[in-house]
């Protein structure tokens, strides 16, 4: 198992990985999202000791600042005692290679003990790295108690972020185009909290009005009222009381019951995507055993119809 | 078969198809859109008539002009003879239900025997609607033999518009971010031809030399040299040039052998997306099979560890 690097056992790596190193989260997070099937053996091996952590997604668009306020967070988590992990899966995050706040360098203070890993977006469903909940089991085995999940999207792909997020704040900027566009792209809905950021420019406050009537038109929601909050995150204004919602949702979460009821829905959806995963290196097997280059040449010319082949192929199939 | 709806048969809604009936052809696109078996019996009714359209994709982030080009180009494409069938996938599009141009009326002179559907995104593989290539079977069974595709996405979802589309204009704008951005998103490479639309707006001309920098990193590129096209796509400025490189670019892949190279690929990803579908349909099963909603729960309170199941099962499966 190549994936393992200098761990030569399954058995010793979850050990490196619940004793906190980093070298062993790595080479775990290597693991899990790759198709070895050792890492359903590593998994296994770390479940027991997953589960704790709070787990909050940022999401909206690449240029809405989502890196920048991630850093901002990080010491207000930090001083609340958590120990923070982030995932970026945005391709053109910073975190995911450039620089953060400008020039400022990879490991400052705030950055200080945070382990930070970028996921690949291949291989996704809706926008989401399937690496993703495998890669927040072995943070939390290995003791990060509070993972921020960085993804871009657009339209319905931003979606799927709800399905590992406990909370999901969503960033939007004024030129980010109208908030009706955002309301047909189905991405208004699905957001604990709403951030304009760059509040400094022109629009904002329109902004915030419009995206509070869109939130309204079915009337004032049942339960937890999403907050619709202005930031300049790269002057650090409004993040006290970003964090300060970030934590009234969890607390509303735990409360209300909603908490246990995310969170088996995000069990739910990282099976599935793991049986998905299967059954779409299947799909490659099957398309090529069932046309040989050559046959596809056929079907280019028109002299063999595929449908057939396909419908004989589906009737064989369970259900 | 409620979706073929006053056709009784699949052999009538084909030859409805065939005649080009416009009821025919929106009953067509629902039912190959949807899950029905009957779907492939009817692209297999429709095959021997498709595969003849020249297939332009528009890509680019939303709010970015897409819609506006789109409607801009079908005149040029009339003019030369073509039958003109649209696709529009992003949801935002305003040939999926907004106004085109501002305050247009739907059909006006320019979409007078154009044939305009919106597929929903949902189901998707990379941001593309799996509906997609047997809608294009579809309109190319009726006579369609030029099918514009609009659809939104960020990053690598962008990418698969390639696998359905002859030609890919990708359309960016002066705000859109940096070049740089949209390289690391690895949407650079995508297109067959670039657009910043917008162009009266600061920063166009700045944008078309960072780009033509950056599609030359790699050195010049042997056979096709993508052209970067300025364009004020509301006042119609840029269109001709657009139309005429559209134009060349289908001349230039015909000549070189990369139309078939490309439709190859093409009817590969089709065939693909039809198996993957029937063994996502799978999945959902195989999901809530394995794990009844009281397993989920002994799973959320770590009871039950799941992976042994996951384990079994693919080991059960074939390769």
């Amino acid at each position: 198992m190549p994936t393992i690097g200098i761990y030569s056992t399954v058995e010793e790596l979850a050990q490196g990985v619940l004793r906190g190193e980093v070298r062993a989260i790595a080479r775990a997070i290597t693991l899990v999202e790759s198709r070895s099937e050792a890492r359903l053996e590593l998994l296994e091996r770390l479940f027991p000791h997953t589960g704790h952590a709070f787990k909050v997604g940022i999401t909206g668009a690449p240029g809405a600042g989502k890196s920048t306020l991630t850093y901002q967070l990080i010491p207000h988590f930090k001083a609340q005692g958590y120990r923070v992990g982030v995932l970026a899966v945005d391709p053109t995050s910073p975190f995911s290679g450039g620089a953060i706040l400008g020039d400022r360098v990879r490991f400052d203070e705030t950055l200080d003990g945070v382990y930070i890993r970028s996921l690949a977006s291949r291989g996704s469903i809706g926008g989401l790295s399937r690496g993703v909940p495998p890669a927040i089991r072995v943070l939390e085995a290995a003791g990060f108690n509070l993972i921020l999940i960085e993804t871009v999207g657009a339209g319905q792909l931003q979606v799927d972020v709800r399905f590992v997020a406990d909370t999901v704040i969503l960033v939007l900027v004024p030129e980010s185009g109208d908030v009706i566009q955002a309301m047909k792209a189905g991405i208004i809905e699905i957001a604990d909290i709403y951030v304009v950021n760059k509040a400094d420019r022109e629009g904002a406050s329109r902004m915030r009005i419009d995206l509070r009537n869109a939130l309204e038109l079915g009337g004032k929601p049942k339960g937890w009222n999403p907050p619709i909050l202005l930031t300049e995150a790269i002057h650090g204004k409004g993040i006290d009381e970003l964090a300060k919602f970030i934590h009234e949702h969890k607390q509303y979460q735990q409360q209300s019951g909603d908490w246990d009821k995310r969170r088996l829905q995000q069990i739910d959806w990282e099976l599935r995507s793991l049986i998905h995963d299967a059954l779409e290196q299947q799909a490659r097997n099957v398309a090529s055993q069932l046309f040989s280059p050559s046959a596809l040449q056929n079907v280019l010319q028109r002299t063999e119809n595929p449908y057939p082949i396909l419908r004989a192929w589906l009737a064989s199939q369970p259900n």
